[in-house]
């Protein structure tokens, strides 16, 4: 296939992310390629050697997280077109034949660890825990005779030929892993009136109340923030960036408002995109907000300039 | 003369507003005419009987003040051109020949008072005050016998055959008045670059940090205050709306953003005119809002609505 | 009477003042002084002359609002201990057998101009308005024969001889006047469960949002500002301090945490007394702003600073 | 050794972890003991078995991070005693003999990678990465033969019989990673003058400008913020707590009020501790916020209370 229908994940095959990326109805007719590191993922999108990458951004269970958001925050820039929410449910895999009585060892990712470490303490209190590279890795593992036990997702089973002898595990109600499609910048989507906005800003300095100041920029314009996240920009101990996922759409004038504010604010912006909530919820418009208001008032300082106000 | 041509003010001849109209090089030309009230003033330019109209609106010692903010909030729109400063300062006036220790009663405006007490405390530890209805009607009141000695403008002796016994009585070093020339709406003056624009709007509601959150609308494009006064709308105790002066011409971006951001925010905004600082002094500008900081976010938003961010 | 059985009340008699003053049950035991103006019925105060006095603080028909505000911000520290609200309805008086067809000039306090501007235009559209001293004063001068007609209360009528022709004019439904009893300082009241705290501040500086600062110490706490005016310091145009009234009573531990916050963050606060609403109303408490709460974080810092957090 | 003398670690041994330990005075004379990950390294001081423990809570180089942040903000409460940075700087270990051009897999935990990652681009463009469990590991695996070379702390080469071939790799200037000291609750160390605070909370609820708010607490008593990260709560996307490092120690006035104001805002508060600055530095005190300036206050509000004010 071309890179034009090519779309890579954060491998390998048979983890969450994969399963993530086979909830989009488009990823049937794509040429679905795994890549070992989210990096490198995203840098077959850049190079043009893919059309898309589909990586974890928040609450992993498979760690990436952090990687993305760095990935995205530096380097040619990326743009994110759609979300998938995946919620979190483990299965602990073993080969076919093994009670659970009988499991002593146990492995999978290192961030999957404390999202069934409750679950452990109580159905196998005496297991010993060794992290493996992946979910999946893990799982392999258990096939080589390695350890007992995986957790992993249910769907890595058929590939491994092992067995879920437990499903829906997970530690937390609610827990989800959010996973981005990550394409080159271009146009974003027509606002379908349930979207979402990421940015990512740097801080001009670090006075007191400079973080403030830049969130009231959200405030001040009636836009909830749905994430705010920092990061370390590698240039010292205490210097951030923050990444930050709003309510709404780059083409509603309130969103747009507030990114020019973070312009004029920051140090330095990038603009990740605006793209449909997985979770469909709309924003609640507070009154002054909508567009009509920006647009009503934009022509009231016309007027105002021409002596007409 | 022509109505083109006719300045009025608050009367009566004589007053502290007299002397600071006459103060503009332009009084020269036009015919002045004394009203006998703020809204009189004001009402003969909007009935196109005046040109303009010079009011006090700031520590008045001759009162209207309030009157000049609640009818510039109200009625016909009218606009602010210009501001004149004018010190105060009182002369005592005498019938000629009187000794300040013959002064046993003074008269003048009632907002005159509170400017001179402490020097009355001082120098006319006995003498009885009595209000007038204006400070050059109390020069008329001594130049007819009724009182002693008048505080008025040193200027307003002559007019009314007194001597000027004592000169530059005030109570406060570097008190003065402000006076603002009205005329009706029209494109305001190109910005000098040491401009000051005034606006009055009124709270949407209000609840604990309405107006708090307003006053960020300052605040958050660096944009100073320089006068925040309320007033009561008329509507009930507790409702107010609010004047505000602040540096800046609305032609700058940031004092347009910042009213667009009224606009939307208040129930109401009237816009009161930009117009030269009377102080000469110019705005120090916060890094993110010069005019080029404005133009530069606004192009970077509009290349990220087509993909190019 | 001795002093402690004095009350002073801005005069003449026969004012709004006085009709507010003997609304309240105590007055009927008291000696009920006319001043001349409220520097002077507060000097009395001051002064052990009288017990306390009555002065009008907002919105006033008669003048001498802006007299309080300034009296109570300088000099001998005075505070407020109760606060009458009256609505605002003038009398059309004149004298016996005059029909308004008749008037031809009318008289009143400058400041009652506004509040009977509009029915004047209806009713008298012809007849000519001079300022006299005080609404009372004008009753007199209709008594003498210098006008036709005067605005005062209703209550004056019978003071001066004269008929009530209409009654109940106020261009603005709603429209009241609030007075304040005044004494000297003493520990306030017990709270009633609806009080309001009035205090007045000096900023530190005016860089830009100093005042947004100050504000924020109310608005964090979620104590609701009622009422918040700025008056000149006399220091020069541009030098202001604010006078403040919020909902609550300094016992409660939400407002003394704010005026503590003011205290610090201010250039001078002079706390101005906490007393019962003349209208009754409760404070919505916002969560987090009980004082259980309050006392609650004070325990929880105790035991961190132990160890026991 | 008792359990009171033993400090246990973010292991294997060999790791950056156990060189920042090491750089403590007291390790010397203490049993320090890897553990296998941040919860089994905490859940022994929480157990009694260990003093204190030595984890990495911020951009590190051999991952811990988010399990620090999430350890410390859930089960049972601990206190964070010392802090200590250590510069990012890579050796890549080889076996004896190996020269650069023949160096053709690398490996190195995950998060180091990106930390490498241009170093790499130039002096290995065609070496192929894979991550191994830990730093440690991957020189293990060196030492194995199954991969030519590993990035690790230079301290790791001879625990492993390895050759540091390259030393102080990193790819950011003042990259550091930061280390803390856990132990049970107890009273903080007295203040030194250049300390540090750290909190964890959780919003009440998710309206927009709920984290404006608490952020708010910080900027108005001038406490800077020295850090802030998101984390998930584990209830749900779009569920966060916040942990915050603040400047200051708890016995600052200012400092605590802000941790009260905090714990009346928020669903929840936990207090990690106040600790030596490790970079020394002093916080700038901004008027108005000094322990002087705060007891000042609360005298006044004493005093406002006794009608003394």
């Amino acid at each position: 296939m071309s890179p034009a229908s090519r779309y890579t994940y954060l491998g390998p095959e048979g983890t969450f992310t994969e399963a993530a990326l086979r909830t989009l109805p488009e990823a049937a007719t794509r040429e679905l390629v795994p890549m070992v590191s989210v990096p490198a993922a995203l840098d077959a999108v850049r190079n043009g050697e893919a059309a898309a990458a589909l990586v974890p951004i928040e609450n992993s269970v498979e760690g990436g997280v952090t990687a993305t958001l760095d990935e995205l925050a530096s380097g040619r820039p990326l743009m994110i077109y759609r979300e998938v929410l995946l919620p979190i449910a483990f299965a602990l895999l073993v080969r076919p034949g093994t009670s659970i009585e009988s499991v002593k060892t146990v492995t999978g990712h290192p961030v999957a660890q404390p999202q069934v470490r409750q679950w452990m303490a109580k159905h196998l209190p005496d297991a010993l825990w060794e992290s493996a590279a992946s979910n999946a890795d893990g799982a392999r593992l258990v096939q080589e005779g390695r350890y007992d036990a995986a957790f992993a997702g249910e769907f890595a089973a058929a590939t491994y030929g092992l067995d879920p002898l437990v499903t829906d595990i997970h530690d937390a109600d609610n827990a989800a892993t959010r996973f981005v499609l990550v394409g080159r910048p271009a146009r974003p989507a027509a606002a379908t009136g349930a979207d979402k906005t990421s940015v990512v800003f740097w801080l001009r300095d670090d006075h007191p109340g400079a973080l403030l100041e830049v969130l009231q920029e959200f405030a001040s314009r009636g836009v909830n923030m749905m994430r705010i996240e920092s990061r370390p920009t590698g240039e010292g101990i205490g210097r951030y960036c923050f990444s930050v996922d709003c309510e709404g759409h780059l083409q509603q004038r309130r969103v747009g408002d507030v990114l020019m504010g973070l312009k004029r604010a920051c140090e330095k912006v990038r603009y990740l995109g605006s793209y449909p909530r997985a979770d469909g919820g709309r924003a609640t418009e507070r009154p002054g907000t909508t567009d009509t208001e920006f647009v009503e008032a934009a022509d009231w300082l016309t007027r105002c300039l021409d002596g007409r106000g």
